[in-house]
Parts: structure tokens; sequence; C-alpha cells
């Protein structure tokens, strides 16, 4: 049995909407057991009465508008702050899911659950090559200044996370603004040399226009550069395709492109390196987002991924 | 009479065959007058017998396999060299325009042509919005590590860009991982309050997804982030074209729309802040982008680029 803590508050649409998409996910997956967190009087009628499903009722909010630390400290009966209370303890529960706020998220899983092997945690996206096969992009937005070593810890995350959900022997690619391994900001340049010294499957540097046809699975790069790089190909992919349309291209044809490209409604960011693994979904989540990251999230549990990172890191 | 430097060597295509560009661009203005460098021998029989057109015989070529800056030492009998030389006299030359060597153009610019009020130049490529006007990327490879007082003049030069292409109030916009000003890695912190603090036509930070969307004209950005966002544009773009052909899309739309971000035929990326503007093709030129990257020059020119960009920096 795969036990998953859902948070179902703080994000646009009301929990009782999104709570549909937990009943899809139990049915999508006979192994699963859904801790849910939200409103109990509000959530029984969609979410009572089955038997791979406990409601925990949890009556804070806690939102975008506020302080995340202060957030923490205050809110002690929030849906974020039951959840990984519930996650802390020997709940069996292996990973959480939420389209709340990702700051109070992230404080609330540093200070109850606390990080692996003191490495620094990472939001990692899975995105798709040309072919579509997955590749990752690892860090997207936790960690906006670093240091060249952290490029190593990331490449290793990106790795167990590539495992976990299939990949063999993932190889590494490193972000920058050149293929040859002299290029780079300082900081990149160093990162190259560690990761090649490293012993790890370093293919070199990757530009970003190779990113959907390069035989890397992991991009490694600071959370600064992949945040941009993440929303640079979904605003890149967009307008072509309503470019596209304005050229007269059928409808539903463009419709399609765009659902692989609408990242809030495909599987979510995952935030690895605390000591259960976290999809967040967009805060414009809808039913189907939640049980996209649902899925998502018992695939990473199913695929060992916190075994595989401590691993990662024990053998240093 | 506008006269520009075409630099016919150092490009992956023969030179005889680059400068069918060149008459086309003639014919293209009637104001322009071009001194052609490359081999006499083999230009004489394309661009020999035009009164708009002066062969400068340059028996040298500098290539992307040799260091810069020896290349520019030992090879005085270069195109590059010879250009930049005249370019430097009384010539009236008012631009500069390669497809050979960026490493090669940019030390022999910075040696014989010196800088504008000592700023530090930017690689700027001007790309479109999804309704067709005009923005430009400030830097896109020549800054790759850089200070937060760098980027406001990266802003100041990439407004006189875009008055000397005929946009009369461009504002500004500063790349980042969020919307709001706290985001950002601390040079971009700063440099938001710095903009903020300048008196520019500020308009705060642009997230990648907003690029094609937002209301600024400059996008600023240190030259590591600009070149990843500009070849993550090319790589997703390309990436969506290909994906709708085989979802059957029609062909000829789709290698219309693929025209668009074909940014090696395009205009080139345009080198500011020495005092010749100048305007690099890519090293896999056609006789086409010879003649688009002449055109990018002569507007350049009759925009006054580089008075814009010393009064900008006077008025410090």
């Amino acid at each position: 049995m795969i036990k998953i803590a859902v948070d179902l508050k703080g994000a646009d649409r009301p929990q009782e909407q999104l709570a549909a998409g937990v009943l899809d996910a139990v049915r999508d997956n006979a192994d699963l057991f859904v801790y849910a967190f939200g409103d109990r009087a509000v959530l029984e009628d969609v979410l009572g009465g089955n038997d791979r499903i406990e409601l925990i009722d949890s009556p804070e909010t806690m939102t975008n508008d506020e302080d995340p630390a202060e957030a923490f400290r205050t809110k002690k009966e929030s849906s974020i702050v039951k959840a990984m209370q519930l996650g802390k303890e020997d709940s069996g529960i292996q990973a959480f899911v939420s389209c709340g706020p990702t700051g109070a998220i992230f404080v609330s899983a540093m200070m109850l659950l606390g990080r692996i092997a003191r490495i620094s945690p990472i939001l990692l996206v899975e995105l798709e090559k040309q072919d579509g096969t997955p590749f990752c992009v690892a860090d997207c937005g936790a960690n906006v200044d670093c240091r060249p070593e952290k490029l190593v810890d990331f490449a290793k995350m990106g790795m167990a996370y590539m495992k976990a959900v299939g990949v063999e022997s993932p190889r590494i690619g490193l972000l920058s603004n050149g293929a040859e391994d002299r290029k780079g900001s300082a900081v990149v340049k160093r990162a190259n040399e560690l990761l090649r010294e490293s012993g790890l499957p370093f293919d070199g540097n990757v530009e970003g226009s190779g990113l959907f046809t390069c035989a890397s699975d992991v991009i490694v790069c600071d959370g600064f550069s992949g945040n941009v790089l993440l929303k640079t190909i979904e605003g890149s992919a967009k307008t072509v395709i309503s470019q596209m349309r304005e050229l007269g291209a059928d409808r539903e044809l463009c419709d399609r492109l765009y659902a692989r490209y609408d990242f809030n409604t495909r599987g979510g960011a995952v935030l690895l390196g605390t000591k259960l693994p976290i999809v967040k979904g967009h805060g414009a989540a809808t039913a189907l987002t939640v049980r996209n990251i649902i899925g998502s999230a018992c695939r990473l549990a199913s695929g060992g991924i916190n075994e595989k990172i401590r691993a990662a890191f024990e053998t240093q």
C-alpha cells in the first residue's frame, strides 16, 4: 500500500472541487491510500465513506500572501503543518502533495521533516524531449544563488529522480552558454570541473538550443537559470502555438500540443531533499492536476526516490 | 550616403557566395556604400565594377579555432583587422558587418575602435513579441558574470537600440525568476533597486513566461542568462514546430513559422558599446543572411545608434 498525504487547501479553486481528483487517483491505483487534509465538514460529502481515504480535519489555511515562517509558527492547525506532522510520525506516509503556497510548504518541510544528509533541497521539473522521452531540470528555483559544489548535489538528486521514474542509467548535462568546457559563468565553469572529476556520467555543457535533442537526462543548473529556462520554454511554446493558430492551423491539433506545454495542469514540480518527496501543483490547479500530481507522487514512492537519494549521498 | 564595412571571410560558406548578399543589399538601398573585405582575386568577378562597392584586398582570415588575441596580434592583413583599421580612420564608415569569429571581432573592435564612455560592450539580439512588435535582449553573452551596476548600463544601451530602430519611448524589464521586486539572485535583486532609483522607464521584473506578451521593449539580463534565454527560445520553438509537423500540420505553414525562429538567417546579433556598431551574422550564414545583416546595419546607422548611446551615458 502506498500512503500519500494530500493537502487540498490554499489553491485558487475550492477544496471540494480539487477533492474530485483524489477520488480519481484512488480509482486509478488500487494500491493507493490517501490522507486528505482540509475542512472535514466541506470534504465529507465528496470523500467520505471511501475506505482508502482518511479525512483529517485542518481548519487553518496557509496562503501566498503571508510570510511563510510566520505562517508556520502560528498556523498549527493548517493542512500543511498537520500533513507534515503526520508524515514525520510513524504513519507510513511516503510522499506529500499540495497546490498550496510553495514558501509555506518549503518552510514546514524543512522544520518538520528535515533534510536528507544535509543537502539543499531542490525544485525539480520533469519535461519531455522532442522524441517524447523524459528529462528533468534541477534546480528550478529553490537555490537562486549557489556555489559550484551544490550543482554536483543537484546532479545526484536529478539522477536519483530519473532512476525512480524508470531511466536505468541517467546521464548529466550542465546548462551553459556554450558547449565547450571553458564556456560559462565562474560558477558554471567550476561546476564543470567538479562534475568531470566526480565520476558521475557527465556529458559536458548543454545549451538552451540543445535541451530537447541532447543525450542528457538531467539538466543541472542553479535555481535562477532553471526557473528562467522553464518559464521561457513555456512562454515560447505557447507563443509559437498561438502564432500557428493565427496562421490557420487546426484548432484541435493546437490544443493537443498546448496541453503538452501547459505546466500548470501537468505533473507539477517536485521538491526533493527533505525526508519526504513533495509534489507541488500550480496554484491554479484543477481536479485533473490533483489526480496527476498524486499519480506522480505514487510513481516516485514506488520508485524508491528517497532511498535512491540517500544512497547517492551516502556513497560520497 | 551610409558607409558600411562588410567582412566576407571566416564564415562556413565561401566568400564569393556570401558576396551575392552585398549586391542585393546595395540594390535594396540606393543610399548605401559598401567597403567589402576579402580576397580581391576571388571577389572581383562578383563585386567588381559597381560604383557603390569598394573591394579591399584582405589576404588573411581569422578563424574560430585560434586564440582571438593571438589572431589579432599576428593577422594584420585579415579582413577583420583591415576593416576595423579603416573604420578607425576618417573613412566615414558607420557600422561593421561580419559572419566571422565573434571572439576575434570582439578583441579587434576593443583594440582598434575602443569603447564608448568606458562601458562594457554587450551582445544584443532583437526578437519579436507574440503580436509581431520588436523587443531586444541585452546582454546575450558578452558579459557572463557581472555586477548589478552593469545591468543598468545594459538597459541604457538597449533603450538606445530600440530608439534607433524607431521605438520612441522604450520601456525596460529585468529578467528574473519571479515578478515581484524581492525575487531574483543577489545581483538581480540589487539591479532591480538600481533600476528603480535610476529614473529610467522601468517596468520591474519579467519572467521567462512573460517575454512575448509583456509591455517591456528591453529585457535586461547578464550575458549568461541572456544566452540561455535566447537559445532556449530557439530550441523550444523549433521543437514545437517539429512536433506540430508530426501531428500533421501543413508543411508550408510550419516552414513559414520556422523561418521566424531561425535566428541564423535573420538579423544577427549586434555588438554595442565599441565606437562602431557591429552586426554579427551566424557562421552558417548564407547570402540572404549577409543581405539581412547589412540591412540591419543600415537601419542602426540611419537611426544614429552610437549618438544615442553616447547621449545616454553623457547625461549620467
